[in-house]
């Protein structure tokens, strides 16, 4: 019986991982199709995802399973409750992800970005990749070490989104009013990816120290 | 004992609705003082957070104390499990009305929106409002037909927020890049707003049926 609990409880941070790693691709290909005007690719991600909705159902029901069958306790009901809360997350990451894919899709076949502002996003689109790596990587090993090292990251996220605002709001802007509203938008979104990475972290760390997370520390520049 | 449990329920589904009426209460204020350039009514909004964080706090406390000491079944832990899901909703509804407060504080004292815009984005406030004081509503009764009603204003606020968008891109906008800047995100947030209460009362429902709630339907225009 116990040994079937603990597989089940594996089962759950495996399923969680895998959505990470799926929403971690997802933002990768989107980046990738918004910065190569790329639609085939644009497409691919809103294809995937059904998938990513089974997943995180199947994600929440198994949660649900283990707390309504098992009736856990301390460490075990931890791990369950923060998983619920993480599906939440994690199905947020993977709607940012496809809202830059429509971004991508919807511009083609012209570029969503002007050039000016390419080499930002690709580094906001980075960063993104490697905070839903990192949470991946902590929601296997559960270690709260490399959990707070994701907050560099996200600072650094939050940099670029604000002097990517400041770029827009230059007189210099060049590329009208269309192209403004998107890219604020766009920041906007890589922004929340982000944050949503560090907020899965964060109750990793609630989930190994047993410790209540700080709010999330509320770096959104408007 | 079983009196004092139902009790602590109680104190639960009380709590989130407080919270509910406190993000209801904040968009208003937040929207009021977004369409007068009103500066006081603005950082009132802000000063609200920790007192909402405060409740936030508490509400997941309860709900895992609930767990933990209880091991609820059935239709009792279906109500804590949404109760740890919708405390996330709630808190995202607090953040975005306090960016709104953030757009009209850093504004001032011009006004944020063009004369142009201003009775759309009343419009968004209106409804927003009335989809957090419904969700409030929902929690308290648990109804599910009012929950199902939430969805006609929902779309509603999708229509208000593709108009809006239209508006920007127009050839016609003569507000300048940064006034489109702020109202696209504006959008978003009241946007965003709506969604999380309709997923409140979603939750709820799944709490008063047992059925898992669809996916969110995902309407946003991105």
């Amino acid at each position: 019986m116990r040994s079937t609990y603990t597989e089940k409880l594996e089962q759950l941070s495996t399923g969680l991982a895998e959505m990470c790693g799926l929403a971690e691709d997802a933002m990768d290909q989107a980046t990738e199709a918004l910065l190569q005007a790329d639609l085939p690719l644009a497409e691919h991600v809103l294809a995937t995802r059904p998938r990513f909705d089974e997943l995180a159902a199947r994600c929440e029901e198994q949660a649900f399973a283990l707390l309504a069958l098992q009736a856990p306790v301390a460490g075990d009901l931890r791990q369950i409750v923060s998983g619920i809360q993480i599906v939440a997350d994690l199905k947020r990451m993977g709607a940012l992800a496809a809202h830059i894919a429509k971004v991508a899709a919807r511009n083609h076949p012209e570029h969503a970005l002007p050039e000016e502002v390419g080499g930002h996003v690709a580094e906001m689109g980075r960063i993104a990749v490697a905070l839903a790596d990192a949470a991946r990587e902590v929601l296997v090993t559960h270690d709260p070490q490399r959990a707070g090292h994701l907050q560099a990251e996200d600072d650094a996220m939050d940099d670029l989104h604000h002097h990517l605002l400041t770029v827009l709001m230059d007189r210099e802007w060049r590329h009208g009013v269309g192209a403004a509203v998107d890219v604020a938008l766009l920041g906007r979104f890589y922004e929340r990816f982000a944050d949503h990475a560090v907020q899965v972290a964060r109750r990793v760390v609630f989930l190994a120290t047993g410790e209540m997370p700080d709010q999330v520390v509320d770096h959104e520049l408007l």
